[in-house]
């Protein structure tokens, strides 16, 4: 087959972390100012990972609401601007749907479209943690796409392990 | 740039809980109705967490299928419905796929449209766990999206914490 | 409401398992073929956690890039030919995009649909760890879908739990 298996992926060495297991959360609040717009969290999660005392696990990176999303991309202005573009216009806003249509549904936010998007991307993320630091990429930035604002949103913050 | 960083974020509190590592796990069988058909696990992964023990920490949620999918949105009838029929349109059933054709493919159940979906929106999804509980916001329910029912399908839970 | 909440799982058993958490962490390097491939994981992924003792817990693979992804899907020469096809065709590379732009940009990959794929497919994936494996579906496979090849791709495990 063309697309074969892995071939002896080198594994140059293994690190191995012990101690007590430990859960530290937190609540962050952001305030969104167009329908879509995008905003880099790294540092506030990086922040939080290293206020938090856990050396090796994970964070998680959850958005509470159904019409945003939390997202992995380089965080280049030009590129911003394509992905949002590119969100606003993943979903035909203008179609009908059951949901914008007040014989159906006491919505008044008419943002079936923002549902649908943030389904497709995912509202959660996980991320590995090692030596007290978030593990990305150099080019990877954690980035919250919101697609139905201007709003207040509320992102919970996690970080487990040792 | 337009789509600034986030900016102090509130941080009201930190929780942090500490006790031995546990891990619950358990699996549940869904019987599917349509081709396409939502249904919501909320309640399921909650009850499971409840009597899981756990008090902090997280809560996977995994399908064991590759034509099925997990994923969060809004529980409203309207929406549901928006949802299915935004999904069972994503991929053009009737498009020529090799995975359809019995001189390249072994599959009878020409459901090459229900892995490409399954694949654009995952099949597993982590949740945190506090206080006993799956934090969800309030509008957001744990869906699994049949693509290519009726069937049974098989979802593995897995806690894991404090 | 057609899509009802799921009545009465099946539960047949829960599993639970405790003792000292550890976090055992690789690199693992693939060199890539074309500018969209598909690469199996499972292999290298399960003799990872098979080596790490970890009994039960979960393991993470997460690309540390911005224009590669992380998916399951069943690993059929005839699928993985469609599965290229269509994230071949997912955006259109052709069309105008800042990032490509050197009027806007200093990227010279001119790769912003490879940026748009990976951000809608994701670049990390946490899967389910009991008696020493991975959990997948018998026709689960995790697949690395390089986007913007060929390059060398860097893919962290780590593996988490008892």
């Amino acid at each position: 087959m063309a697309s074969a298996s892995v071939k002896a992926p080198v594994q140059p060495s293994v690190d191995v972390v012990t101690g007590a297991y430990r859960v530290v959360s937190t609540t962050i609040k952001v305030q969104t100012d167009g329908r879509e717009e995008l905003y880099n969290l790294s540092k506030t999660i990086r922040d939080f990972v290293r206020s938090s005392g856990i050396r090796a696990g994970t964070v998680m990176v959850s958005s509470l609401h159904t019409t945003c999303a939390i997202l992995i991309n380089e965080w280049q202005e030009a590129l911003v601007h394509d992905v949002k573009k590119y969100l606003s216009t993943l979903i035909n806003k203008d179609d009908y749907f059951r949901h914008n249509d007040p014989e159906w549904s006491d919505c008044d936010r008419h943002n079936a479209d923002s549902h649908l998007r943030s389904l497709m991307l995912g509202m959660n993320l996980t991320l590995q943690v090692a030596e007290s630091d978030v593990v990305l990429g150099e080019w990877q930035s954690v980035i919250l796409a919101e697609l139905d604002g201007p709003r207040e949103r509320t992102i919970r913050l996690q970080a487990m392990g040792i």
